[in-house]
């Protein structure tokens, strides 16, 4: 069972997932270019004798570090969303993925047990050990291959970071009018509790889907950047688009 | 105190509220032009006689409403989050709004006292009236008046109705790699659990705030639909803007 872990990297993913499996009762050791406490260690100092050596840097670095590292006895997988299997450097013979489907700040309260865990290897049976292992720590987990997770790293910068821009957009509009932006907060929360497997057009409610047109054009008048007025149009746009399609 | 209330109204909001607030203990009738039940009453029997007649019908059609009804003794109020105080006839000597910021499903699952009521009035003392028995009732409640109240729908509409069309988008995406849409729950969960009265733009993530260029190009190019890829783009282009202001 993995128990040894060396965790590359003491940015935000790495952080976040050393304390917690430390917190599990693991033996876990942070590795970094930069240390920036004396219990990190220095990437130089780096062995390979660990069950599980996760990376956790920056995409764009991942596959030449992986080039530069001690091969690795036990797994060597990384933590992105974004970065193929296939870029691990082949040295290493037990390649995986362990990607954490959450936005983690340094600060995050975030329970790991409720983070989707995507796991991907380079055979079967490191596959297997990934996930007796997460199952083990009751962690929850499903197998994405390198394909099917960039689809979903895209569906979540959709849904998440495009939506965040959205809750900033309308902390601006509460801003102007003096309004505490915590207001929103029970209806965001309500919509979000209600998602389920089903397609969320079918909970689709507001001016656009209603085709009301007044409400649209009074709201486009209080926007009085263009480019906000303009993304507001397109936005309606394709929601009666959506559920023209629908009808 | 507030105690005999006339709804108008059978539709999402007004079978919402006289549920609530029968369940309450409070003496609740439902009149509407086209009553769905032997217990809800044909408009034309509404009296003058209730503490409160809530208007709970399209907007579009409630100033004219207001100039048909029997002028009401009690409180004339109506739920909208667009139609102005002055809308409501003046023949009703006591007018309010009594606004559920909450979008309400036939069947939704909301704690009553979860959302935020806006309250508006056309003297003090109904205002005062409103407020003393939405507290009572422990319910939420803000002052606003109709000039706030449409900055505060056009936010609502831009934060929730919006991000439910990116909720819709993503859920696509991942329908296309047959990945089930509940994966992205926990990250939409903890977004909207970590909203406080700050500006959301602070807690930004993605490849747009980073300036990853790279994997904006590729989730462009998984995006068929130029239309989309297009709204992939502005968005993008929108949060790196915000970010350089932050700077």
């Amino acid at each position: 069972m993995i128990h040894k872990i060396a965790i590359i990297g003491n940015g935000k993913v790495g952080t976040f997932l050393s304390k917690a499996f430390a917190d599990m009762g693991l033996d876990v050791s942070v590795y970094a270019r930069n240390p920036k406490s004396a219990s990190q260690k220095k990437l130089s100092e780096l062995g390979d004798d660990s069950d599980l050596c996760l990376i956790c840097i920056a995409d764009r670095n991942i596959a030449e570090l992986t080039k530069c590292i001690p091969a690795q006895k036990g797994i060597l997988a990384h933590s992105s969303g974004t970065v193929p299997l296939e870029d691990l450097d082949i040295r290493h013979p037990n390649r995986g993925i362990f990607y954490p489907l959450m936005s983690l700040q340094a600060e995050s309260e975030v329970d790991i047990q409720s983070i989707p865990f995507c796991l991907e290897a380079s055979s079967e049976s490191i596959l297997n050990q990934l996930k007796s292992w997460a199952q083990s720590l009751d962690l929850s987990y499903y197998e994405i291959d390198s394909k099917k997770r960039k689809q979903l790293h895209l569906a979540a910068v959709i849904s998440h970071n495009f939506s965040n821009y959205l809750y900033h957009w309308a902390w601006q509009v509460l801003q102007k009018a003096d309004i505490d932006f915590e207001i929103l907060k029970p209806l965001l929360s309500q919509q979000v509790k209600g998602l389920s497997a089903a397609d969320p057009i079918l909970n689709q409610t507001g001016p656009a889907v209603r085709g009301d047109l007044n409400t649209i054009k009074a709201h486009q008048e209080l926007l009085e950047n263009p480019e906000l007025a303009d993304l507001y149009q397109k936005l309606s746009t394709l929601i009666q688009q959506s559920n023209e399609k629908e009808l």
